[in-house]
This record gives C-alpha cells, sequence and structure tokens, in this order.
C-alpha cells in the first residue's frame, strides 16, 4: 500500500528545497501538481530536470482561476467537483505505489493542496513535507530581518476589503500581504492610509531567477501572481 | 576574502534543512552558533555527525539569558557588548576563509543572529540562506493547515503583556504563539479570555525526535523553551 506524499518545494529556488523534498522527488514514481490550463505551472517549473525519465505525471488543471469571482457559487461548485475528483484519482494511485504531490511554498501556509488533504485524510495514508514559506524567502531577499524583539507580524491577502487592509496595516509591527496581483492599487492606498507606504517592499518572484526586490512607491502598476509587499518590524536589539 | 554565511537550519529534523544549508555544513571550514553556557546548543546539536572532521568550531556563548529581564538596561549593555565582540572575531576570519554561522529555524524571523547580522553587514560581506521556521514545523506537526482562503494569521511572542495577547487572539483568524516557556499561564488565560482555549495546539519540539503535540488544555504546568501555541484558521475552503 502506498501514500500519497505532499512535499512543499519552497520559495522557487530548488536549492531551498529540503533534503526530504530533494529526494522524494528525485525517486518519485508518480507525480501529480496543479496548473492552469495550458501553462507548466510554477510547481513543475521548479523541479524541472529532477524527474526521474520513467516516472508518471499527473497535471491537475484547475478548472477556473479567475474568470469567476470565488464568491460565486458557480467557483466553489467547480473547484469542490475537482478536488473531489483528484482525491478519487490520486488514492486509486496508492493502491499500488506513493505518489508524489508538488506544492508551491510550504504546503500548509494557503495552499491549494489543503483541499486535496481534506478529502484523502479519511481515506488513505498522507504525509505533508513542511517547506520554506514564499514570504521566507522574500524577506530574506530584502536583505532585512522582518521581526525582532516582541514585533507582532501579521499576514494578510491582499483580496481583503481595504478597509480591512488598512485597520491590519495600521495594527501591526511587521506585515506581510500575500497575493498582490490585481490588488496592488488598493495594497498601496491602504498602506498609504497606515502611514506605511514609505516603508514597504514588494519582492516578485522571490529566489527565482528573475526576482526583484523594490521600494513598493517605485513599483509600476502590474505586479505577477508570485509578489509579496512585507513591511519589516523594528523591534527591541541590542 | 572569505564571507559570512548564516545557513538557517529549520525546525528540527536534519532532512528538513535545504539543500543549500545542508552543503555549506558539510563543507564549511569554521562554523559559529550561539549558545547557554554549559549547553551543547540546539543549533549544534542539529548538524551533530554533519560537520568536517578538521572544521574549528566557534560557540558563542551569551552572558545572559533569563537571569536578568531584557528591561534592565544591563541586560542590554552586557548583550550589545557580546555582539560587537563576535562581529569583530567572525569578521577578522572572512579575511581568509568563510565563516558558516547556524541559526535555529529562519535566520530572519525573530533570531539571534539578526543582531550579528546589522554589524557585519557595513563591514563584510555576508549571505543569509533562509529556512523553515519553527512554526512552519510545528503546524505541520499538527496535521491541520494553519490557514485558509483569506486568513489572517497573526505571529506573537507570549512575552508580551497579557491584555495585548488576548486582544490579538481576539483579533485574528489563525494564530502563532512563540516563547511559551514560562509564560504558559499567561497564555492559557489570554488564549480562554478570547474564548480560543479550546481550539488551542501546543507543539513542543516540532520535528525533533522527542516532539509532542497537544491540546493545549491538556497541557501541564511547564514547557520547554522549543514550545509553539497554535489555533488554526477556518477561512474559505471549496
Ligand atoms: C496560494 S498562496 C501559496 C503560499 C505558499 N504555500 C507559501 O508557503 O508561500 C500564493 C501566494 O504566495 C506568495 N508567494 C509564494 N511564493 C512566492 C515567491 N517566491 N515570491 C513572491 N511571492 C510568493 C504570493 O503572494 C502568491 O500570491
Ligand atoms: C528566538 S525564536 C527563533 C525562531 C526561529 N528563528 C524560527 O524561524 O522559528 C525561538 C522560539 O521559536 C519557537 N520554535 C522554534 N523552533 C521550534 C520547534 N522546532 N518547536 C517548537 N518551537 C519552536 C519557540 O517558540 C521558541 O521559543
Amino acid at each position: 500500500m502506498g501514500k500519497v506524499i505532499c512535499v512543499g518545494l519552497g520559495p522557487g529556488d530548488r536549492e531551498l528545497m529540503s533534503v526530504k523534498s530533494d529526494r522524494l522527488i528525485r525517486t518519485a514514481r508518480h507525480v501529480a501538481y496543479f496548473r492552469k490550463e495550458g501553462r507548466q505551472g510554477q510547481a513543475r517549473r521548479i523541479v524541472e530536470g529532477m524527474l526521474p525519465t520513467d516516472v508518471t505525471e499527473h497535471a491537475m488543471e484547475y478548472p477556473v482561476t479567475t474568470e469567476i469571482h470565488f464568491s460565486d457559487p458557480e467557483y466553489n461548485r467547480l473547484l469542490s467537483a475537482f478536488y473531489d475528483d483528484w482525491a478519487d484519482k490520486l488514492c486509486a494511485l496508492t493502491a499500488d505505489e506513493d505518489v508524489v504531490v508538488l506544492c508551491e511554498g510550504d504546503p500548509f501556509f494557503y495552499g491549494s493542496f489543503m483541499h486535496l488533504y481534506t478529502r484523502l485524510k479519511p481515506r488513505c495514508d498522507i504525509d505533508v513535507i513542511p517547506a520554506i514559506t514564499g514570504m521566507s524567502g522574500c524577506w530574506t531577499a530584502t536583505g532585512q530581518p522582518i521581526t525582532w524583539g516582541d514585533d507582532v507580524l501579521t499576514v494578510c491577502m491582499a483580496t481583503l476589503p481595504e478597509d480591512e487592509l488598512t485597520r491590519r496595516a495600521k495594527d501591526s509591527d511587521a506585515l506581510v500581504f500575500m497575493k498582490i496581483g490585481r490588488n496592488l492599487p488598493k495594497v498601496k492606498r491602504a498602506l498609504e492610509a497606515a502611514g506605511k507606504l514609505q516603508d514597504a517592499w514588494l519582492v516578485e518572484r522571490g529566489t527565482m531567477p528573475d526576482q526583484t526586490v523594490q521600494k513598493l512607491t517605485d513599483v509600476g502598476d502590474t505586479v505577477p501572481y508570485f509578489s509579496i509587499a512585507i513591511v519589516h518590524g523594528n523591534g527591541r536589539r541590542p
């Protein structure tokens, strides 16, 4: 009997993958990964050149990403059916062999894999390998520690309403905003209203070959999906 | 000319170290690490058996840990002199060779190394290798994802005042409290006041051989320094 092993891939640089994830990928018989239809997908890109030649690949293509808003019940129905279907398929594979599921960053930290996890857990053996989060890769790229002493760190999705982002920004020492993408103007306004825009950094594709690190005020109108906004804490330091 | 390379060690399990940290440690000529006087120290323990036989070790022993409260100016003075002194020593070593500094978890996330970093940065070449945080190791150990959808995650030190911990606990979807140790009773009271004590988990020594995962309500009176309290988020899930 095999199991499903979800391996966290870390922020993008393959050398930042754990020794354990690295080994599991290089010896995998089956790998599965999410991607947008017609794209290679970031998870698959990270492991390029690492997979055994006789591996079987399972591309799990989202039926919808941003074409329908997540508040639409249809979004929920489509995604739910998609996860149900792949949970069935992966579970069936474990009758014979292990299946390695690739997941960007740390799987349990806002990862899509979690939706498979809850479906698989009651039905088959399942392991999750933690990994370096995208935000760790990004704050390291800024060359400045994120939190000191008793600093409070708040992590928010930029998909939240603007006033909520403003409130959170005001009420935290260190800040990480994820899922910037089309929410960039909102993020700028919220940080401005909180008096923190001048202290904010924007990291695109942290630890990847085309990484950029900029002051948020220098950023143009569009940023990629893999972008994180950061405000560093300023706590106690002897 | 050499440089100082701070390698994050991750939460404790050596297999969770990055491929890069693993390689840098196994080929180091000089390694430095913090520890309490007379102890082996957690960072050094993690790399036991990995260091080359001819490596030179530099144990950086804190002049004070909890004997003096951090609000006492003497605490600050002692620690500051200690970091100054080690910055000088490490910088001098880089005249000839690289120095690998070991750091538990992710170095820029509440790590002691940051105090050396700010002193070294203007004076010598310095690299920081991110790593899996203790909290990622701990939430993975609970077998439950930490954040879903638009969940807000707040990370606090349990050294904060009780009313501040209560306020933060009330105002966040997912919670991580670090530095529990002697703050355990305060953490329990704060979570109780926020109505979240029943949902809280306590992970001791996450990913280490003697890891424990318990409901916080089942925990006794004392917990080790390496303990994290966790409340999982409950956001959107298709
Ligand atoms: C669905 S979340 C997945 C988070 C992932 N599980 C982790 O641990 O980082 C996707 C968001 O993560 C952030 N992200 C992840 N890796 C990143 C990287 N290398 N550079 C910039 N942003 C990244 C972006 O904000 C992106 O919108
Ligand atoms: C000074 S902070 C260092 C954090 C570290 N740089 C990181 O990235 O996790 C020390 C605190 O980290 C937490 N911690 C780190 N690793 C842990 C582990 N494996 N298990 C439980 N707690 C851990 C504990 O709360 C401890 O008091």
